[in-house]
């Protein structure tokens, strides 16, 4: 990192702050967020780059209590209902599949919207539309938690959240005043993430290892408040373990994203 | 829009002022950009969040302009190698693999690392921290446009950027000083794109189209820089007219994924 930005009153500017700054929250204060603020939020979702101008994601705000508590019990994570803003966000090609047809695209045409890189670009967009949210939330002092976790239940959120045909969950994102104060997490030399006109070749680094032991150990100093009573593995030994013992394929996102009308 | 948002000297703050006035920016001014904003823009992507703290993509930073305009052809629009700063982000489980391999993890559980929520989950964190450096370059004054038109030749991609098996390009990204100054684009009434604990039954809206018309208004009203000499469709045009001849399956991203190893 240069000087610059060791001294945070020389950050070019208040969002370059934020940005640099972000770090995950998984503890809210019950305050809620005011319907102002909640429409700066979803204005900023919106405003994100879409895909061909196709708009195809929507969201899914979660205020009933029973409904997030049974999302919160697919993450396995109490936070997720307790946060006072929660959404889901979707791919939605459904809405403009619905368009075609009223215009009178005949339904083989049609289908094209289900073809696998719609699915990928309406999949972006909605991602590009739910970070726009996170950078809005952090840059007013708000915590937010990306939630993949409540992925881990695909079907079961399908029929929750009530999604039709050509939509699909993406990621979940909870929002609140922050309860903690997590330390920055640390990430890897900008060297190992971002490379000049190609992918290096494995023999240019002969120890990856090796080559992430920095890293590795700001890892291994880092004070993760999720569970305070041992220090963090080294990065690296994180890769292995989960390597070593894979999860089940609990999220088969290609067969359940078939199952709601995709092609892959 | 609430009546606070429409002066923008009451925008909450000035990352709110940058997201809400996000516009794609397509042609840029030679200036090149400082390695000082250069680094603040990899470092505002590297802080992205993380889908289970695997940090799993990487970027190209395309500098050789010959590489540049090979890009550009691929994406048949030029200002992809006229952009001071190009980027090409990409899904990475390579380096993931390469240390579960170094630390001893037979091959057969490493393989895990490109399963298809793995593919997933990087898929997101390339997004979130594009988006990251969006987000940041616009803070400061810089012009971005996302590039999916980069993947029309996926195969060919891989091969000039010398992506490994376990790399896959997600989009790309192009920033410099604007030399243009678009309108900004309508997007539709939250209220069709933002619901509240399910997706609305289909039997609530009865025309779509109709639903949408102030949209398709505001949209046939917009004056696009890259076609001045007729109108904009209305979107739902747009979307009835891609729907009648749907682009062929130029993209088919999953069969090409599988190519570089990972799994659907």
């Amino acid at each position: 990192m240069t000087d610059i930005m060791k001294n945070e009153q020389q950050y070019p500017n208040s969002t370059i702050k934020t940005l640099l700054n972000r770090r995950t929250i998984r503890a809210f204060a019950p305050t809620p967020i005011s319907d102002e603020r909640r429409e700066i939020l979803e204005l900023a979702a919106q405003r994100a780059p879409t895909s061909s101008f196709d708009n195809a994601w929507s969201a899914i705000r979660v205020t009933d209590k029973a409904l997030a508590e049974k999302i919160a019990a697919i993450g396995k994570q109490k936070y997720i209902a307790e946060a006072p803003l929660l959404y889901v966000f979707v791919v939605d090609t459904h809405r403009n599949a619905r368009i075609a047809a009223e215009k009178g695209v005949p339904a083989d045409d049609a289908v094209a919207f289900a073809q696998q890189y719609t699915y990928n670009q309406a999949h972006d967009d909605a991602v590009l539309a739910l970070d726009a949210m996170q950078t809005a939330a952090e840059s007013m002092g708000l915590g937010v938690v990306l939630l993949g976790s409540i992925l881990n239940d695909m079907p079961q959120l399908v029929k929750l959240l009530h999604l039709p045909s050509l939509v699909f969950p993406v990621l979940g994102i909870a929002i609140g005043e922050p309860d903690q104060s997590p330390a920055l997490k640390p990430r890897m030399d900008r060297s190992r993430q971002i490379f000049e006109n190609r992918y290096p070749e494995d023999s240019e680094t002969e120890s990856m290892v090796e080559a992430l032991a920095s890293f590795d150990e700001a890892v291994h100093q880092y004070y993760d408040l999720r569970d305070t009573k041992k220090p963090v593995d080294r990065f690296t030994d994180q890769i292995a373990a989960k390597a070593t013992n894979p999860a089940p394929a609990t999220k088969p996102f290609a067969k359940y994203a078939k199952e709601q009308g995709f092609k892959f």
